[in-house]
C-alpha cells in the first residue's frame, strides 16, 4: 500500500531528488527517479579514503547495495534509482559509527509521464528503456560541452532540447586538443599546483575529490535527463594536460567508484570506458579490461557500457561490454559484426559533419546524412558530430572559437535536420529495430527486428525500409514475399515522404526517380 | 641489313598483315605488326585436328615458336608479331608433308609512328608498351560488342574512336544475359541444331571451328589496333545458351590454342580467362588453373593474363596471372593488394553509370567518376561501364534495345567526358604512373612511381595528386616534405584546373573551396 506523498516530497522529486534526512518519514520517489539518502558523520582526517559507506535497498525478495560517497563539509549521501513499485527498506553500512546501521523507508511510486528508465539492449541488437519502450540512439558528440561555464552550457542545453539527438557523448574530464584549449572552471580533483613547464600535469590531490566539480556535473546530467538525452559518458580519454590520463591505478579506481556512486543513480547514464583507448600511452588494454570490469562490479543498475577505439578495435565479443562503439565508417562489414558480437553495433565515430582541415572534421551534410542511412539500414546507430568553423571571427576570436564537437553551443549544420526526419521516419516505420536483409534484397534494405507476430523471419517483414545510396535506377523490382504492401517514395535530404499509388506483392516492379540517395519504405497493409 | 620494301608489301602492311605466299621473297613487316604465312595443304578428313602446323621463328639468337591453324579450304596459316628489328628466318614444321619445312624471311622495319607493341607490367603495379611508352588502362566494358552485326558494330568503333577508353573487356564467346538475347551472326564452331527444348545447348561440332567467325572478329580486332584500345578478350563467360561454358575440357584446350594461334600476333591483345569464373557451373577452379597455365604455356608473346570474379575471388598472387582483374569498389583494400600480390591492380568491375534495375547498373556518373579517381590514387586503375537503357523506345522496341555495356552503340553518360579529363591530367602529371602515399598524407593521395632520379621514396615526389572525395576542409595543411611546389585546384567533374598562386613546401596550408569531390595536385618546380 502506497502512502500519499507530501508536498514537500513531491517538490524534492521534482528536482530528480528526494530528501531522507528523517529517517522515521517514509518518502516517496517516482520510479527511476533519484532518491537521495543524506547522512552527517565525520569530517576530520580524509573521509574521501578513510570512510567506507553503503546501503542496502530491499523490496520483497530483493536486495540492491549501492555505495554511499562522501560529499565533503561532513555529509555524506547515498543515491538509489528504484525500478520497482513499492515500498523499499534500506540499511546503511559503513566503519563510522555515525554512518552505520541508519535505516528508512521509501515508496517507489508511478514514473512521471515520459519517463521509461535506463537504456538497455533489447532483441540482441537493438535498446529499449526499461519500460519496454524502444529506443533508437541518435546521438551527437559534445565531448567537453559540460566544461565551458554557464554561458555556454546553457546554450549547448536549449541547442539539444531543439535538436533530433537523444544521447550526447560527452567527457567526465576536462579536454585538452585543437579546438579545446580552455581551462575548466572547476577541476575533479583539489589543485595543489597548476601545470607548469617542471610540472606539466600541474598538481592534483588525488587522495579527493572536489565536490562542486560532481555538483557541477550533475546538474547538467540532470538537464540532459529532463530532456530524456542519454548521457553517453567517457570515463578516461587521452586528450590532457592534467594528469587525468595518467593515474595510478588505485587513483583510477577511486574515481570510478565515486562517479558509479554519484553518476549510477542518473537513469539516462551509459559508460564509455574510454574515446580512443588505444591511444592512451599510460594504460595498456589490459588496464581497460580490468577498469570496465571494475564499473561492471560497481554498478548496481548494470547500465549500458562499451568503450571506444582509434585504431585497435576492442574485443566487443567481451562480456564486459554491452554494445560496439566503434570509430569506422565501414558499413558493408555491419552484417559480420552484428553476427559476431551478438550487441548493438553503435558507429559513434563515423567522421563529423564540417569543414575542419581535419580528415575526420570535414565531411559534407549528405555525407554525414548518407552514414546515418546506411547505418540504419545496416541494423546499427550512428552518431553525429559537428565542426564547422566559424570563419567571419577574426584571427583572435578564431582561436579561442567553440565548435560544437569539442565545446557544443550551436548547430549550424545541414545534417542534423535530416537526421530528425530519419528518426521520425525510423520510429513510425516500427517499434522494434530494423535488421539488414541479406541477398535477394541487392539493394541496402532492412526490416523490423521482430514482426509483431514475433521473429519468424521467413513471414513478410511487416516494413522493409530500402536505402539507394549511389545507385539511381528508373525502376527497380523490390522482392517483398507474400505480404501486401504499400510504398512510399523518400527523399532523404528533400525530407518527403510521396506516397506510390497501388499495392505491391512479390517481386514488385516500381518506378523510381532516377536520382541517387533516394530511399523506399514498404509497409503491409 | 633490310632491304627496301615493295609496294605491294606495304599496303598488305596498312592492312596489318603481311602476305608470304612466295616463300624465297624477302617480306617486309612494320615491328609489332602481324606478319602471316599462307600455305595449301590437305583440305581432307578433319584438319583441325589432324593436322599440327607450327613455325620457328629465328633472329641471330632468338627462336620463337609460334602455333599454325587451319583456315578452311585447304588453307593454313602461320602468324607471327616480330618485337625485333632485323631479317628474321622461319622453317615450319608439320605432319603433314605439304607444310613440313616450308621456310621464308621476313624483316622487321621500324614501327609505325604511334605504334608501341604489346603492354606489359612495369614498375610492379603499372603498365607500358614494348617500347617503353607508358600505358595507362582507362578501359570499357563492351562484352558482346563483337557480335552485333556490322552497322552496330561500325558505330561502337566510332564511338571507341572519340572516346578516353584504350581497353575494351569483351568477349570472344556471344553473350546471352540481360539486354542481350540476340543470336549472333557467326558461331565458334560449326551449328549442327538449333537449340530447342529437347536440347538446350543446340549442336556445336566441337571437332572443327568457323573459320569465318575468326576472320570477322580479327577484323574487329584489328580496328581497335588501329585506334590503339586494348583488347581484353575474355577466353570463358557463364552468359551462355550455345554450350561455350560446358565444353568437355579437351575442346576447352584445343580452342584456346586456336585462339592463340589466331589472335596471339594482335598486339593489342590481352587474355582475361574467364568473366565471373566463379559463377560457370561446369568448371572448378582447378579446372582455370589448369587453363590459364595451359595459355601461359601456348602464347610465345605472354600477353597480359589475368581472369575475373564475381564473388570468390582469384588467386591473383598466382604466377599464372600478370595482373589483378577484380570485382569490388573497395578502394580501401588497394595499398594492402598491391603489396601483397606486387602486380598492378585493374577495378574492372566497379558498377556501371546507368539506371537499370540491377543493384550493378545504376550509379550516378558522378559516383563512376568518383571510382576512377579512388581507384588512380590508390595506385590502380579502374575499368568503365555504360547501362542506361534509352527510355523514349516504345515496349517492344525496348526488349531488344542495345546497351552500351554488352553490345556497344553510343554513349550517352556524363562519366565519359570526366574520365578522359582524369586520364589527361594523369597523363601529363608523370609517365610512371602513381603510388599511394601513406600517411601522414590522410586524404587521398598519390605520387608517381619512380622520381626522375629512380625509387627514393624519402624524396620529394615530383608530383603529388590528392583527392579530397567526401571531405569538404576549408583549408588543409598538405604535407609536401622539403620540394618546393606548385599547386592547382581541380575540379574532377566541372573539369576545370585552377592554377594557385605562390610556392608551397613543408607543411603548406592552402586554402580550398569548401566543397568536396575536389581535387588537388602539386608539382616540384
Amino acid at each position: 500500500m502506497l502512502k500519499l506523498t507530501s508536498a514537500t516530497a513531491l517538490s524534492a522529486m521534482a528536482a530528480g531528488t528526494a530528501a531522507a534526512e528523517d529517517k522515521t518519514e517514509q518518502k516517496s520517489v517516482r520510479r527511476y527517479d533519484l532518491f537521495e539518502v543524506s547522512l552527517k558523520g565525520p569530517k576530520d582526517g580524509n573521509p574521501f579514503v578513510e570512510i567506507q559507506l553503503a546501503a542496502t535497498f530491499s523490496l520483497e525478495h530483493r536486495s540492491v547495495t549501492v555505495d554511499g560517497f562522501y560529499d565533503g563539509d561532513g555529509t555524506y549521501k547515498v543515491r538509489f534509482m528504484p525500478d520497482t513499485l513499492g515500498e523499499w527498506t534500506y540499511t546503511t553500512s559503513s566503519n563510522a559509527a555515525a554512518l552505520n546501521h541508519q535505516t528508512g523507508r521509501l515508496v517507489c511510486v508511478a514514473a512521471k509521464a515520459g519517463d521509461h528508465g535506463p537504456v538497455g539492449v533489447r532483441a540482441m541488437h537493438h535498446f529499449a528503456y526499461a519500460d519496454g519502450t524502444p529506443y533508437f540512439p541518435f546521438g551527437t558528440t559534445c565531448y567537453a560541452w559540460a566544461h565551458q561555464g554557464d554561458a555556454l552550457e546553457e546554450q549547448t542545453i536549449a541547442t539539444l532540447r531543439q535538436s533530433p539527438f537523444n544521447k550526447v557523448r560527452m567527457c567526465v574530464f576536462p579536454k585538452s586538443y585543437e579546438y579545446n584549449h580552455n581551462e575548466p572552471e572547476f577541476y575533479l580533483f583539489p589543485r595543489t599546483a597548476a601545470s607548469s613547464k617542471e610540472n606539466p600535469l600541474g598538481g592534483n590531490d588525488y587522495t579527493r575529490f572536489n565536490p562542486a566539480f560532481f555538483a557541477h556535473f550533475e546538474k547538467r546530467l540532470g538537464q540532459l535527463r529532463e530532456l530524456n538525452i542519454e548521457a553517453d559518458l567517457i570515463l578516461f580519454h587521452p586528450y590532457d594536460r592534467w594528469g587525468y590520463a595518467s593515474m595510478p591505478a588505485e587513483v583510477d579506481e577511486r574515481y570510478l567508484r565515486y562517479v558509479v556512486a554519484r553518476f549510477g543513480a542518473y537513469r539516462n547514464v551509459w559508460w564509455s570506458l574510454a574515446n580512443e583507448f588505444d591511444l592512451m600511452k599510460a594504460k595498456t588494454r589490459q588496464d581497460f579490461d580490468r577498469l570496465l570490469h571494475f564499473v561492471q562490479q560497481s554498478d548496481p543498475y548494470q547500465h549500458l557500457r562499451s568503450i571506444h577505439y582509434s585504431k585497435v578495435m576492442y574485443d566487443y565479443a567481451s562480456p564486459a561490454v554491452t554494445h560496439a562503439s566503434l570509430q569506422t565508417y565501414d558499413f558493408n562489414a555491419a552484417p559480420g559484426w552484428l553476427k559476431l558480437w551478438n550487441k548493438p553495433v553503435v558507429y559513434d565515430e563515423a567522421m563529423y559533419e564540417g569543414d575542419l582541415p581535419s580528415r575526420w572534421g570535414n565531411l559534407s551534410g549528405e555525407e554525414m546524412t548518407r552514414r546515418f542511412w546506411l547505418g540504419v539500414v545496416s541494423g546499427c546507430y550512428v552518431t553525429h558530430g559537428e565542426t564547422y568553423l566559424d570563419r567571419s571571427l577574426s584571427p583572435d576570436q578564431s582561436a579561442t572559437q567553440k565548435i560544437w564537437w569539442a565545446s557544443g553551443g550551436r548547430l549550424s549544420g545541414s545534417s542534423p535536420s535530416r537526421i530528425a526526419f530519419l528518426r521520425r521516419l525510423l520510429e513510425e516505420t516500427t517499434p522494434d529495430g530494423l535488421e539488414a536483409l541479406p541477398e535477394p534484397y541487392y539493394l541496402n534494405a532492412a526490416s523490423p527486428a521482430r514482426g509483431p507476430q514475433g521473429v519468424d523471419r521467413k513471414a513478410s517483414p511487416a516494413a522493409i525500409l530500402y536505402y539507394l545510396d549511389f545507385h539511381q535506377p528508373v525502376e527497380y523490382a523490390f522482392p517483398l514475399g507474400e505480404g501486401e504492401y504499400s510504398a512510399e517514395l523518400i527523399d532523404p535530404w528533400q525530407m518527403t515522404v510521396t506516397p506510390v499509388a497501388g499495392r505491391f506483392t512479390g517481386k514488385a516492379t516500381m518506378t523510381l526517380t532516377g536520382k541517387a540517395f533516394q530511399a523506399v519504405r514498404f509497409r503491409r497493409v
